[in-house]
């Protein structure tokens, strides 16, 4: 798993911060989370194929987390896309880009399909057979979600040496591979976690940004790997935070806590600080495992 | 006058190149013509304050000409500006600005008023007592417009000496400056030519982009100081220009000439072009005074 930051900063784009944009890679998906203002030239400065692009994830419509979408789209249409492109985003961005498009009398020459989200409990809004996506419902200024990428549990490996060992036909290994016990050339039931182990742990990501303190989020995002949880304000601005429905960097490690999570990575800092060491020591008061995203990061996981 | 590029590369934002957009400073007039994606951080970049910006010039509503407004329109507000902002621009843009704006539940604390265009003549849209500023109908895929800025005919130069000499009062000098001849302290008859001079020659600027090669917009930019002018194309891709109602390096020589202009700046160069060069030496066959626009560059006029 692998979390490419394009922006973590809040409010408006600047010449050396961005605003809100992320690229996680997972399991062969490459997902897109928010699409500030220059996402696009972020994206070529990661070298990130916008061909591999097929689900964009917008987690609300303030400017900061998707002034960068419509270019984007037009962008794919002139580099010839002709792969679908899905846009999970609130109920009327569809609007938005398609007014835009009429005006230039412009279209796409690809699929571009919008699901259109207003639940506000959380739901499975993608799936295939490897990874599935959840919404968050998050406490902001207008309708807001998170999303929560989780891979789905893999398929147990075969020890060759000992399925060879134990006489087992070929035919039988993608029953091993699914758990099963099964007979082996002799006409004997081998136990299957005799001859396969474990499948790797299946890694999860919650995005949650932006949001004010919200406990509510934990049992959703119980026990993920990495948890990219908003923090806009220090300790010496938490009046702003309720305020602004934002949250300051001690409540998101308060989150991190409560939802046992493995990494907390912090972001959407208010552009008023200079120094971001602060953010990671006022969270690590309640969660000890804190990273700090910056623009141009790129964490494995 | 003073003519910053911000961006003039056609199509698609790059990590070295930005779409269209340019401040023209002329008279303490600040004016933004075209505002693709990234132009507000090209304008922290060059540091020219938001606030002294009151009016927006946007040709048309192709992506590469305007997604970067609603971003700088928002980052405006969050800078707590109180000044008015004009923009003129073809009918249509207010839409999707609003409705952005309703979508994010958010406003401006300062006036934003849409001056919207859809005359298929040239118009008088701007004017004061020192600069105004028409419509140049150009021919592209969609509703466009050049502008032309011209400063005012300025007030005659009074030479202090020969005022003083010719025994004239105080009072009648903003005559003097207004071109009237007038009378001394002895009842004389002073000629105005023999105590002021011409004032400074009003300097004109006109930016046609983007457009198919169009002679009917000759007279109107007939003897201006400078022209910008897109040469999307080189001559090895001419056949394009006409389909794409963009024009080549060449036909923005043959404009120049035809119209008399004192400098051609050219731009909007497509991206599959490495060497600027040949679009100079393309449009020089036609016309001597060629200049290259290209990101960053600051002309003085």
């Amino acid at each position: 798993m692998k979390l490419n930051i394009l922006g973590c900063y809040s409010a408006t784009p600047r010449t050396f911060t961005n605003p809100t944009s992320q690229v996680l890679e997972i399991n062969n998906h490459v997902f897109l989370i928010d699409c500030g203002e220059g996402t696009q030239v972020e994206l070529r400065r990661h070298k990130i194929k916008f061909n591999r692009i097929k689900h964009i994830f917008i987690s609300h419509l303030h400017g900061d987390h998707f002034f960068g979408l419509v270019g984007l789209i037009s962008t794919m249409r002139l580099l010839t896309r002709e792969t679908d492109l899905h846009i999970h985003a609130p109920k009327g961005l569809k609007e938005v880009v398609t007014l835009q498009m009429k005006l230039a009398n412009s279209w796409t020459n690809y699929n571009l399909i919008f699901h259109e989200l207003n639940s506000k409990t959380s739901e499975l809004i993608f799936e295939d057979s490897k990874v599935e996506v959840h919404t968050i419902p998050l406490d902001h200024r207008v309708y807001t979600n998170g999303f929560l990428f989780k891979e789905k549990e893999g398929e147990r490996k075969l020890d060759i040496a000992a399925v060879e060992n134990a006489n087992i036909d070929v035919a039988y290994y993608r029953k091993l591979k699914q758990g099963f016990d099964v007979e082996n050339n002799d006409g004997k039931l081998i136990k299957n976690e005799t001859v396969t182990s474990s499948p790797e742990k299946p890694k999860s990501y919650a995005f949650c940004s932006d949001t004010a303190y919200k406990e509510d989020i934990v049992p959703i995002i119980k026990d993920v790997d990495v948890l990219y949880h908003e923090s806009t304000f220090l300790e010496q601005h938490a009046h702003l935070a309720p305020k602004t429905k934002h949250s300051t960097a001690k409540e998101a490690g308060s989150i991190a806590k409560q939802a046992n999570v493995g990494t907390l990575l912090l972001g959407h800092y208010s552009t008023r600080y200079d120094d971001l060491n602060v953010f990671k020591t006022e969270a690590k008061e309640h969660f000890k495992n804190v990273e700090l995203a910056d623009d141009g990061k790129v964490f494995e996981f």
